[in-house]
């Protein structure tokens, strides 16, 4: 159908059928999905009538050929004007073959095997029946706390950007229309979710509009710039208006600025929720302030249903504003194809053939291999040596748990476990000896007695410990980041054998790793790796793969260090700085301001040198950029995939600027021995920044570029940008000598 | 001196006297003052010439009668226009006097006698020719990791607002010309250092103008209101830029909206610090962007003076600015009464008969009395009987470490400690046994000895616990705020003899208390309470005095949980509401959202009992406030004070608003048995808030009244605020149905 078509078909609709088509409910409201009318009493607390369902515009968590099918079909027969029902859904990293958390897919800065981990969720979600993915979740995260830095890519507005790109082309294809085996992506959480205080999930945000738009946007922006179909509110406060009924935020920026006409949708229940943030005084006004706002998708409550027919009768809300709602959303599903195949990707046979197949697994397996991160590595222990006598100890020597949240339609009994891995992949099964020493949270001396005797006669001991996958994940908060004291206690006394200890990790956030970090000779942080896990993990433990990963996030010394991030500001009293006083600094008495393990950070099996950078000059124009080159030389004994990073320091800003800004990077694979040249462009673009006055631009002046293995050992080369007649002597105005160019943020999107 | 002179006098300086008025240096660049010359190698570093030393305007942190005469009479008989010196330091809790740290002053939520504090250090600093004290620090404070927490008075707006005015008034008077035993007061850190990322001081601020304006900028208004003199900037930024260079805050919203024409001043070298901040090249860029900021006086950098007079010249910085910052020094000297009386109160004679006398001692120790929070009493330890054998045990037993930070001009020596002060309390010296125990980082096992030695044969342990000064204070941020381990150990093994243990803290911030609440049976928070500190706390520890100190800042359960503080929004998800699932809630996994004690908590050795508050009516419009009402009677053994504290909750906002606000409170006394109806008038104003378009007003709706002993355990009660025609139904148009006054904020401020 054409826009006009659609047009016709909203002016064909009742009012009450136009705001139905603002709901979306979980699929036991529908006739003919599983569990229907299980939730017949939540039906009627809601006051959801079978009209309204049979006016609903979309559903909520509901997969599986079969099932899909099934409900479209009953709902195209008993909706008036055959408008077919969208099929929404959490696929966050994989539908049946799960791949790593987010947040370890960040640490493998690998955007093809990104972007095919997307593609590949998208097929076996779309074959079964699934429309629209809730995902990219692209909030950038400096607060360990939160449970759902597992969700996001980590704390770099480009990495994060870059990888927000990646997931939609992977979702989304090139056409999204014929190509029936994508889903529509919906980037999440708009915006600033990342920012919850003190990392309490779903807490109150604040920050500066400048802070908002120079760190906390971009992602979400570069995920509209690739094409990004769909919009999700956040649960939080942005200048003190939940994001769900925030106009300024939402109709202001979002859509009046950015240009953005997709359809936003809240998300779970947050337009009811204005109620207890205190911005609504009832469900009438919930409705009000979000439909207001331009949140077109009201998921899990009814106060559009119950409300706005009757505001729009009482002229308090205009029905232009409805229609619009449902013009976005029609348009969406014609985008879709829906209107002439409704069950779209929905194939039985395709979801036997395709979900869960050996390819996709394969590459799993690889992205869980690129996702490790090798933290520590001391006197040899790894790689394990085949012939070796391991014992392989933890509550996650044998568990299923590895898939991490976010993965409920994936099966922990599918999981490749650490045990079954490191069994066939030692030389004999009989090399591993395997006790589970304690569970998350407790020992018992049973336990303990038991893997010391694991441990007696073997050559090194592997420690596999973590957190549960509920102990992150959405409403997944800890105050307290260090492994449980039962854990902690196994690695005391493994250690205590007087055995090489190598330890492996499964969590969702970084860790305050005292009692680990200091007391394992290696540590491999292996996030949740998704399906394959524990077969990426021993090819990474015997050396038949070679860590590559690199944090997306930093490692805290100590939760009372939070927030610490790389790409922090300078201060008027930096520490270290050569005319630093001893106590007048910014610093901590007992802690050193520098994370544990920084951005960027990962170590390898073999060892990487770099060459001394090159910078094709020392002054830069728009017109003209500098190429920066470095000669890499893997001088190490294995092959092996180094991640160079390039940074860059504006020294005087408009504003104050972080101390390094990551702006570009490189994947680059060598053999022992091998050398290569990597090669940089450095543009005026990449020095561009938000001003006081919000503009987006570079300033002409002094600036630093530093390339290196991660943002603490990158080397610095200085260069200076000129713009237009050169300027001597001081910048007197104070205000940007910039360009007023608004390419990345303030331009139209369209 | 009118006006009119003082502009004569600004058109007979020449461009380098203007500018060298701008500069403040420290005394031992003065002639006649002690150290004179002593940094001879700074000033060449700093390239400040004697000419300019002559001309310049202030001195910094420099104190004693004869010195200062010395200083201004030798200035005086150099500068060509006779323009007098204007002799700033740090006064911030008492001169020679000590009273207890700002802080604890909050914890007594006495007006009275924090002004009166203000007023003995004003007097004897002024007698010692002390014109102008950095003073009050009314910085809002969340996070217990940040040194100069002590030196605020916590984390309630209202409270800190009515602190902030106390203390003007006790260090202003009511006529600072004639009562020249009083000094100009400078409100600082203008604005929001105290939210200094990750409580690591000099770190950068980040927060919406929203929550500026409606949080951490009343308590500066407040003191503005009140007619103090100066304003000092903040050494963090705001907006992306730091304060001291902030056009936007200060030229803006300080001078032109607030109408604020005193003098500004840097906070010590905040202006050259721009240059590290980066957002100034060099020294020039820095002098040019904080005169146009509108700081008027720079301490202890000399950018102006290199580089104004240049940038005058070059027509870059318009003499009127520099006008007009010398006028506004001129005209406060002027006020001070310095162009008759150039010594002002300095007075060798007055300095020996009042600094430090028995008066304004034992108001020192009254205020001691009244700041120490008692947290725990069980088992009936405290109030020591007399005749109690007595272990006193710690290392602050006999120590002078009690003043706290910023007492530079106090001694330790002159400082009553607890051991002299317990001994002379006792029945007989000899019923207190004292042992270091430890020291404040490490315990010898001969420390443990001779504590265990001396608690042999007592009836009860004293333990003296806490912090060094050094570690709270400027620079003086901890990531660990917990008492370090030795002192930990230290109270295990005292309590693990068997004996009842009260713990007394001296420390500068809510400390982490796990392994302190938990153990000891009592304990009694002293803070840092100055030079009477011994004699306050052994007179509350033997009931001599009831404890009625009530915290001004919440002890959280755990460093993870910061910021913690109770006037925080509700979020959509509360923890607690009826209808919370288990899991989505805003929480945390291992830690109650709760602090560990809440803002307003303290014991008494008396029981408190509330009656049923009434309310004088249901509906209150802008000229009808309510009354509240409630008896309070002490049902307990002992007469104590009660700190009735009232506070409400807007329950529908257009933005949205804290859980509970403090509004009001009143100290009650009362005998044994004593009854006595305590009375509040709920206004309008009360219910005023910044709104989304940054308008100070109230809405009509539903609001809570809260009355009771802290926020937690407050008595809730109904009432509407109607304004204008009654309103029915829902208030549709999101935005405020309240007026436009802007009483509070908005207004012109003089």
């Amino acid at each position: 159908m054409d826009n006009q078509q659609l047009l016709t078909m909203v002016t064909q609709m009742t009012l009450e059928e136009k705001v139905a088509q603002l709901m979306q409910l979980a699929a036991p409201f529908f006739e003919g999905a599983e569990g229907e009318g299980q939730i017949t009493g939540p039906m009627k607390s809601m006051g959801v009538t079978e009209e309204m369902v049979r006016n609903s515009g979309s559903v909520l968590g509901y997969a599986g050929a079969e099932g899909t099918i099934a409900v479209q079909k009953a709902h195209l027969k008993k909706n008036r004007l055959g408008i077919p029902l969208l099929f929404m859904a959490d696929i966050v990293h994989g539908f049946k073959t799960i791949f790593p958390i987010p947040l370890a897919i960040g640490c493998s800065w690998d955007l093809p095997l990104a972007e095919r981990s997307a593609e590949i969720a998208a097929r076996e979600a779309a074959v079964s029946g699934v429309h629209v993915t809730y995902a990219p979740m692209v909030d950038l995260v400096r607060d360990a706390r939160w449970g759902r830095v597992m969700e996001s890519t980590g704390e770099d507005p480009y990495l994060n950007s870059e990888l927000a790109r990646a997931f939609v082309r992977g979702f989304q294809g090139q056409n999204l229309r014929e190509d029936v085996q994508r889903v529509a992506a919906c980037v999440k959480h708009f915006a600033a979710y990342g920012l919850s205080e003190g990392g309490r999930d779903y807490n109150t945000v604040d920050l500066s509009e400048w802070q908002l738009r120079e760190y906390y946007l971009p992602a979400y922006r570069a995920a509209l710039d690739e094409g990004c179909e769909m919009v999700m509110t956040s649960f939080n406060t942005v200048d003190g208006v939940p994001a769900s009924g925030n106009t300024r935020l939402m109709r202001k920026l979002l859509r009046e600025e950015w240009g953005f006409d997709g359809v936003l949708i809240s998300d779970w229940g947050a337009v009811k929720e204005l109620i207890p943030h205190g911005v609504a005084e009832d469900e009438a006004e919930a409705a009000y302030k979000a439909i207001q706002a331009g949140v077109d998708i009201e998921m899990m409550t009814s106060c559009y249903v119950h409300h706005l027919p009757r505001l729009v009768r009482e002229g308090r809300v205009e029905e232009e504003i409805i229609d619009e709602a449902v013009l976005r959303i029609l348009q969406l599903k014609e985008r879709l194809g829906l209107f002439e195949r409704p069950h779209r990707g929905a194939d039985p046979e395709a979801e036997k053939e395709i979900v869960f197949c050996a390819e996709h697994r394969a590459a799993a397996r690889e992205l869980a291999e690129k996702s490790c991160v090798l933290l520590k590595n001391e006197r040899g222990v790894l790689p394990l040596a085949r012939g070796q006598r391991v014992a392989l100890v933890g509550p996650f020597a044998q568990s299923g748990d590895i898939l991490g949240p976010w993965s409920w339609t994936g099966s922990r009994k599918d999981a490749v476990r650490l045990d079954t891995a490191m069994k066939a992949a030692a030389a004999e099964p009989g090399d591993i000896s395997v006790a589970e020493g304690s569970g998350i949270e407790a020992m018992t001396e049973a336990q303990w007695a038991e893997a010391a005797r694991a441990a007696a006669d073997v050559d090194v001991i592997v420690l596999a410990l973590g957190e549960s996958s509920e102990m992150s994940g959405e409403a997944g908060s800890r105050a307290d980041i260090t492994l449980p004291a039962a854990q902690l206690e196994l690695l005391r006394r493994m250690k205590a054998l007087g055995k090489p200890v190598a330890v492996v990790l499964f969590n969702g956030r970084p860790l305050d790793l005292r009692g680990v970090y200091d007391t394992a000779d290696a540590v491999l942080e292996a996030w949740f790796p998704g399906s394959e896990g524990g077969a990426a993990i021993a090819a990474l433990l015997y050396g038949d793969a070679n860590p590559s990963g690199r944090l997306s996030m930093s490692f805290p010394a100590a939760v009372g260090q939070i927030p610490v991030y790389y790409n922090h500001f300078s201060t008027g009293r930096p520490l270290g700085a050569p005319d630093a006083q001893e106590r007048y600094v910014s610093h901590y008495l007992d802690l050193p301001n520098e994370p544990l393990l920084p951005f960027g950070f990962g170590l390898s099996y073999t060892t990487f040198i770099y060459g001394k950078p090159q910078l094709s000059g020392k002054i830069m124009t728009p017109d003209r950029p500098l190429e920066l080159s470095v000669v890499l030389t893997n001088a190490g004994p294995a092959e092996g995939e180094e991640t160079v990073q390039l940074y860059i320091r504006d020294w005087v800003g408009d504003t104050v600027r972080p101390v390094k800004e990551l702006k570009a990077f490189a994947k680059v694979r060598l053999a022992a021995g091998e050398s290569s040249e990597v090669r940089f462009t450095v543009t005026e673009q990449m020095l561009r920044y938000t001003h006081q006055n919000l503009e987006f631009a570079s300033d002409a002046g002094q600036f630093s570029v530093f390339v290196g293995p991660n943002s603490r050992d990158a080397e610095e080369l200085r260069f200076r940008l000129e713009k237009g007649p050169v300027t001597s002597g001081i910048r007197l105005q104070g205000a940007s000598l910039g360009n007023n160019q608004h390419e990345q943020m303030g331009s139209e999107m369209r």
